[in-house]
């Protein structure tokens, strides 16, 4: 049953955000009494943290597997992790973004925290292999760079003060900042690769 | 008198950070009763807000003025400005950037904005001559990226957090996110002359 509300009020928070879902609606769609929700989760608080953690382990298990499948070549996994990541942006409703600002301090820390972890984690990783197969320049500080990218996506593509100055969508502002991160780490080869996921990933989902 | 206050303040905040330094201590050293510095500023805040803006103003007309006397080549434009800049960071106390943090909300949110839209427009004025010049990518979003540095700078460079976690100081977070920036943007061309930008600022003021 646990199971069950999670994934049915993940569905409604990134459908319709978290302030239009009620604990009304959760219980209503699920065909149960509102005691019995409250009886595995006692605040809407608590079901809303435990639906970040489920919606982020789910992208990182997403975001290792396709690394995995693309071991051979690290802008190619970059690629597709991007791409991955612009269509999870795009799925939501905008109305989230905003929200993550009004959460309670300590559970937009950890949300936060916990998305520049796994960024930080899987970009080292890529960059790493990246500067072995000669698409990274050889001379990128590795120990900054990866924690750089999560305070950028932290920080200015998660920031609405940034989107709404910029007039960009989330998703949109995401896509800019990691073509222009890849840009200057690339090498020659590198760039020439990039040409071929700027289409991709514009083309594809955006705009 | 005013002036000769706010100089002489200013110096104090700069060498020793804010909280360090005290009214007794700037009347002190100007020789002036603490009540005919009262008369000028009535708190130290009121006091620290007009040396923030002086420093500001200074430098922004510094800024524009580097931008002038480089006005054929862009990047060597920039590349003076951010040495002046590095130069600038480097000549302060590092308790200031996590002072910055505690100022009262809306001087530092003014102080912030001030940075940026300091950096927005200069660095906009010299993407667009870099274009012209073929020193950066034709296809850079310039209404999107000047904006987008100086998010960089008032929320990575000048956080504490990531300083912290990156081991960097302020200064160096400062050039290696400038350099990032600039090699996104550079073509070919751009990216010969930044090679020698790289050396300029990082053997003249760094490490």
């Amino acid at each position: 049953m646990r199971e069950l509300i999670i994934e049915t009020a993940l569905n409604l928070f990134l459908k319709q955000g978290v302030r239009a879902t009620t604990m009304d609606q959760i219980s209503d769609q699920l065909g149960i009494s509102k005691k019995t929700l409250y009886e595995h989760f006692d605040s809407k608080e608590s079901l809303m943290a435990a639906c970040a953690e489920v919606l982020l382990s789910r992208t990182e298990a997403e975001v290792q597997a396709l690394r995995q499948q693309h071991a051979s070549n690290a802008l190619l996994a970059i690629a597709a992790t991007a791409s991955h990541a612009y269509r999870l942006l795009a799925s939501m409703n905008p109305i989230l973004f905003l929200e993550l600002r009004r959460l309670p301090l300590s559970l937009r820390r950890s949300v936060l925290s916990r998305i520049q972890q796994i960024i930080t984690e899987n970009l080292t990783a890529s960059l790493r292999q990246g500067i072995a197969e000669g698409t990274f320049r050889p001379d990128v500080p590795l120990q900054v760079l990866p924690l750089w990218f999560s305070y950028v996506v932290a920080y200015i593509v998660l920031n609405p003060d940034f989107t709404q100055a910029a007039g960009l969508s989330v998703p949109d502002a995401y896509a800019e900042s990691l073509l222009l991160f890849l840009y200057g780490l690339s090498t020659e080869k590198g760039r020439a690769l990039l040409e071929t996921y700027k289409q991709h990933i514009r083309e594809t989902y955006a705009r």
